[in-house]
């Protein structure tokens, strides 16, 4: 069966769903601060847009995105900020710090800008050991250096012994984006092709892993890395790139349903194509997760010209990025929708997260 | 007696202190993260020079400022951070969302740049009330709108409860530097006027005040203001600035102890000429504080040019910054010390905050 043929048996079921995808996350009922308000799902959404966008109003220059473009004198800036609250704040692969800058290096790399300059900001529990805060500082360090971006300021604060969990970094970005790189939803069109650049749901495995309150244990590593090195080899080799997000907190799920929603597009992925490790996926098994949901600190979605998807996972693999593969293409229908083509003919609706299964893994 | 004539008196007295002075803190001796390292005093100068400054290294573009210029083709841009700790969240006159604002806006001003953008990340208590959070934030988009700043991008973590107290902010800020704005600790010199833009501790003691556990009430309301358009005063009446910094945590005493250990000049401040109010004088009196180290939100410290110190007091005062005066001099001796000239001849050292008296005062 064609993958359009498909397409065509799931839209009726997904009629009703869709006044409700569109919306970025519904009304809000809660009166009070929840954990799934900070998980990048759906309550997260409601939360964004009761608070932060009803009251920010125009002052937010853009809404839907992790970094925003500003024009300084003329130049094209990106500028991103993140916060990192980890729990634990190391595990394999990786630690607080240097998600700290991979995270927002990568929010610049996705908006097509080089990124240039950090400010890193400590809040420090009263009682942590200074060899501990040393460790995340040296692989803060080590990061910034990888990444290429100088740490051009900062701030450290002390809360009292219970009112922080160990450390929280807050990072913020910039970078400058060269002439003629061109990334938005507006550029994104029906025949487009999905591109990841690696496999996904390593990093919330492993943080989940090294939390050891599971009843398996498995050897999975963090995918934190900068990306901005291999958006530059995409734009070297002059891939013709729509647009570009970090699939983060809420998984490639949410980022594609972000790209759904905003380009009022169905987005038609192929379960088998989208990368995953083996150890990953058997994990996410064991413990009923869905991969597609899990964060990743290292791995993002592109879209780029059907003519040039081929030539983009070779670029991303010939930069490092071994895992790099096309998962799927822009359809017309389902609307503001993401599909998911199994192996064996099916397809099933690809929601916005719900809940919060997986609280502060990045 | 002339001022000069009691400087020489007390230099004896101050020889032995000068080497202890000029080391931003000494060792760090602490095994732990303490409340002290978070004061702004010797004690986060210490944790600084042990650990960040050590780790960064070169990373870091500047280390004596709250803020950085980094050019980014070819124009000059202030780039800064700070995150906000603030308890309670609410306070007379202000609360952490114009706190958030205003603190990294004037971190920006105080640099000479015009404030542009900021960022703007919440960490978030499980359990804290939608309607606070929603009253913090629209004091945070008003006193954006006042400084005349866009709020660029943003972010929103979640913490279980426990492991945050209510809500944190980080900021960080993008300013434009003027072509013809020059300030710097090489521009100070001896002979040029310190002048301060209004009544110090204001906030410190608003912030206690707030806390309900003093034995004492007072109805003290902090400064908490943007000084952008003060700054901008300035430069448009071509008041020859040679430096200014915002005096926050740690208070006047420590910017003017930053000043003289970078400069290797001697700070001669004028103890009757430094503006403070009455009430917050005398809940200073009962509490046996020195108003010199408590956190201001508002206030600035410059220093000008001898010849330009009365038409710098008249430009803040005619923007506004009623309580503005010239409180001291540089001078050449001692060296890389403050001295504090009283009322009655004598003069005593202003040494750094030891010890963290205000802890989360901003």
């Amino acid at each position: 069966m064609e993958p359009k043929n498909r397409l065509n048996e799931v839209e009726e079921k997904v009629n009703d769903q869709i006044a409700r995808v569109r919306r970025r996350g519904g009304r809000l009922k809660d009166e009070v601060v929840t954990l799934s308000h900070g998980a990048g799902g759906k309550a997260s959404a409601a939360l964004l847009d009761h608070v932060f966008f009803d009251i920010y109003g125009n002052q937010l220059l853009e809404q839907s995105s992790d970094s925003t473009v500003v024009t300084v004198e003329g130049e094209r800036l990106a500028f991103s900020t993140d916060g990192y609250v980890v729990s634990p704040i190391e595990f394999p692969g990786g630690s607080i710090g240097e998600l700290a800058v991979n995270g927002t290096v990568n929010d610049l790399a996705v908006a097509g800008a080089e990124p240039r300059y950090l400010s890193v900001a400590f809040i420090l529990e009263e009682g942590l050991e200074i060899e501990t805060l040393r460790r995340v500082v040296v692989k803060l360090r080590e990061a910034a250096d990888t990444a290429g971006v100088h740490i051009a300021t900062g701030d450290t604060k002390v809360v009292p012994k219970g009112a922080a969990d160990k450390l929280y970094i807050t990072t913020s970005g910039i970078g400058v984006i060269p002439r003629g790189r061109e990334l938005g939803f507006e550029r994104v069109a029906v025949g487009d092709r999905i591109i990841v650049s690696g496999p996904i749901a390593d990093h919330g495995m492993s943080v989940m892993m090294a939390r050891g309150d599971l009843a398996i244990d498995a050897p999975i590593e963090s995918d934190s890395r900068e990306v901005a090195s291999l958006v530059k080899k995409l734009f070297d080799d002059r891939i013709d790139v729509h647009w570009m997000r970090d699939a983060t907190r809420g998984g490639l799920a949410t980022v594609m349903n972000e790209l759904a929603e905003t380009t009022e597009l169905g987005i038609a992925l192929e379960d088998e194509k989208i990368p995953v490790r083996p150890m990953t996926r058997a994990a996410c098994d064991i413990l009923g997760i869905d991969p597609l949901y899990v964060a990743n600190e290292g791995t993002f979605a592109a879209v780029v010209a059907e003519a040039d998807a081929t030539a983009a996972v070779e670029a991303l693999r010939a930069a490092g990025a071994d895992g790099a593969a096309v998962i799927g293409r822009v359809v017309d229908k389902p609307v503001a929708s993401v599909v998911l083509l199994t192996g064996f003919g099916g397809a099933r609706m690809v929601d916005k997260l719900v809940g919060d299964p997986l609280p502060r893994i990045c």
